[in-house]
């Protein structure tokens, strides 16, 4: 095995876009959908209320993080355990699976447990014990952009995933590094495109960490969608003046209920198809 | 006079979104128009058959440049005096206004004879005494925000303009320098946002300069119109594979038309009108 | 706990520069160390030879890797425990200690049974439970700066380690990430100066992963010592041509030689000490 | 003329480092000198009492801004015309040369009457105008490497003296803008080395613009002079707490006089002569 061969994230792969699911929440080949809730579980009441909010605006999967990775080890560092059996209690009883953030491959076994799908964050993207760990894990990884990895480096990351045998990874947009102070982190929505143009792995952005402003959240979703990605992470929270953590990045329910109006108008210009959560009653 | 008053370019000094126009080309207050043409002017027919092309294909405006910034002394410099007449020529016989590039105070005098708007470029926008002359013109400026230049820095560019006496003026965001290498800039339309909760100038996006790739230039200008942008300005030639410079990034004719139809979906999702071109016969 | 409490890494938590041990390599409060070897451990024959010619010119601590973490998982991961036994074979029969990267909180148990300090590498800087774990182990920890870590994230990530319990951290400046392409990262020796003025822990330097360039190699390791630093950690390959990884940035024996015997003369001109290495009598 | 030609600017053309002389201060080919002085001339006798004061501890020529480029129109602009009147009268009268910035093409004229050697500033490193008019300068041009220029775009800049027919040009390395804040920029010495690989023209550096902190100069000063560099433009002020600009980053004067002995014990190192300003008898 060199490294001459052509990767496995390479379009000439597949030929075509792969679709990952996470439940019914589809990405890639044409389909778009929303992730969204509250930056991490802070108790049953806060995520059931926020779930049921963002399912009803139209989020077909939903997040929230029970490990928090935190600069400071002063910070809230998340509910663990009992965050995900909060994020499995909410996403059955409301039927909308979830993604939430594992951060060490010896952690991989009890998430893995609850989730519908991993995220690799940021500060993991070159966790190579992680990403091989992943490999070998049956659930979709959400992996998320480095905030100084190239391009280029995102799809090798992906593709350890992939070389370890799970081929449904999809890539997150969270905003890098740069001299600008205007916004959190630089959103680059540029990397959209590029990664269309030499992926078949779909492509998400999340604009709420990469502004990490509440009111550029929207401009840039939509900036996103418009750019090409096939789905997006949002935070959300009931009151995002009470949150944990990021409450200055969490959308309000009523942003997110216009962001998800706008959506619907914004996707048929770019040849997409919002997907929508399962109804109560579906199966 | 001192620091702590607020700066002329404070959206509280108007209450309101100001309105700049280059000719028929409208930019700001829910109008949206598209400045496009060939990077540099390299001669009449050139000129004339993309002018043609971009006005029909709906855009309001004709960019080109007759004096080139260039990194190496040994480019192509530009057609200078003769490219000014070339612009205006083509300018008048086909009822499109256009902006082009002036890059010394001393060349303000001639360049402002010609040109219904002055640009002024990337690697000039702390260029202070080209600025101060610029506050002293009667046409609509331009201004381009420097590959290093925060969002309060390009601010305080434009204040130098509207201290001078000149009220009229664009802001341009068209990349900045970080250390990812799929783009030749990355394009910042995170900036797109924070400038419109700021100021009350229009703010434009060159996606041609931004990205440095064909490809990647309509999803771009699309993001850019669903951030909030007030116009494009996008480089268009009607054979990219001969231009002189930048004919990796200039559009075929065929995918701005395409762009501006797209647009024209587009723009209604988030509140803005496309200017159209004058027909022949208006007045 | 809170965050207003002041940080364990803080300089006014001991009033005084700690100094950290590694074996007879000493770091902090004047002492300074070089710590020299190849990239990654190739093999036994490799690894002597080399050890013997960067104690010869003076390196009081050896560096090689057993685990490499990879951009691509397609390049060479490294001989994992059989490298760590091959380092600890050398190390004793030459009387050097040495330090080895550790890539996941899951592999401390083993690393810490061979290594006399452990690394954490860029891409880990903020992998919160391997930090956690070193907090918990009563080996020394050089800590690298993440490619697009401030320097407060730095500090915050060995507040992680100093909190677990564990005090003995080194910092590490290895080059971050920027727009500049004619070296492999910006060494940022800026850092060096502003650490020292924040926090007691010792500072060093690697400027072979800072530029990547052999021959800017020297310079900058003379300069990462006139700056204020406590150390250097070195690539030294007793032929970098046939080096399985980083060769192009490998010192080539006679430079490395050459950059002790100038260190010594600057060394003094800021106030510091070169350690050497135990003599292979010294007990 | 094509671009594939050796540059103008490339070592090869000499085969030898270029030397260039502003009065007594050498630059290149060992030769190493120390400029220093006041941001801004405020008066005759803040510059001249500073320039007594850095005369005496070593250095070989002044420097002080009489027009001063700043990023609000509503900052001190400088004293213009009046201020080169008095860095002339202070230089003449303590016989020591003098560096100030020209900001304008069409001020060069002017500029050069007064001044030893003209610096063109990092927000004017591409403006092509003045850079084509300093090719007809008789004087030495001082060019500051852009916040955002890669160092081939410093010596395409350099390429546009030497191209308009002078060969008297001086890179200046000043730091770039990255995402680190701790310092007001991020000097970047890792040029130094590549710059002296790539050209035969003497490389100085501005610890004093390059970090934006005092105490940050003396080690950044000492780091570059060890990283190979041809001399230093360092900020002295004899009371920087009464400095109408860039106070927190302009030396005490003893603080300049401890870093003056120190670069004398360094220099030798790096086999570089530290030039002594001509005594009041000299001829």
């Amino acid at each position: 095995m060199t490294s001459t061969r052509i990767p496995l994230t390479n379009k000439h792969h597949t030929g075509h876009e792969s679709i990952v699911c996470i439940g019914s929440a589809v990405f890639g080949g044409g389909n778009f959908s929303v992730i969204a809730g509250p930056c991490a579980v802070e108790g049953f009441a806060q995520l059931y209320d926020t779930a049921i909010l963002v399912r009803t605006a139209g989020a077909s999967c939903l997040r929230g993080g029970a490990y928090k990775p935190r600069t400071s080890p002063y910070s809230f560092q998340g509910l663990e355990q009992e965050g995900l059996k909060i994020l499995q209690e909410v996403s059955r009883s409301i039927r909308v699976p979830f993604v939430t953030e594992v951060m060490d491959a010896g952690e991989v076994d009890l998430v893995e447990k609850y989730a519908d799908a991993l995220q690799v964050g940021t500060r993991n993207m070159q966790n190579f014990k992680l990403l091989k760990r992943l490999g070998k894990t049956k659930k979709p990884v959400l992996l998320k952009r480095g905030m100084s990895a190239r391009a280029d480096d995102l799809l090798l990351a992906a593709e350890y995933v992939l070389d370890g045998g799970n081929q449904q990874v999809i890539l997150c947009e969270r905003g890098i590094r740069t001299f600008e102070v205007c916004t959190r982190n630089t959103l680059d929505l540029n990397i959209v495109p590029y990664l269309k143009s030499k992926t078949h792995l779909p492509v998400v952005v999340d604009p709420s960490h990469g502004t990490g402003v509440r009111d550029f959240v929207i401009p840039m979703a939509l900036a996103a969608a418009a750019a090409g990605a096939d789905g997006l992470l949002v935070e959300v929270h009931k009151n995002p003046l009470e949150a944990l953590s990021d409450g200055e990045q969490s959308l309000w329910p009523e942003q997110f209920t216009d962001l998800m109006k706008r959506l619907k108008l914004l996707l048929p210009v770019v040849g997409k198809t919002l997907m929508r959560p399962l109804s109560q009653h579906e199966s």
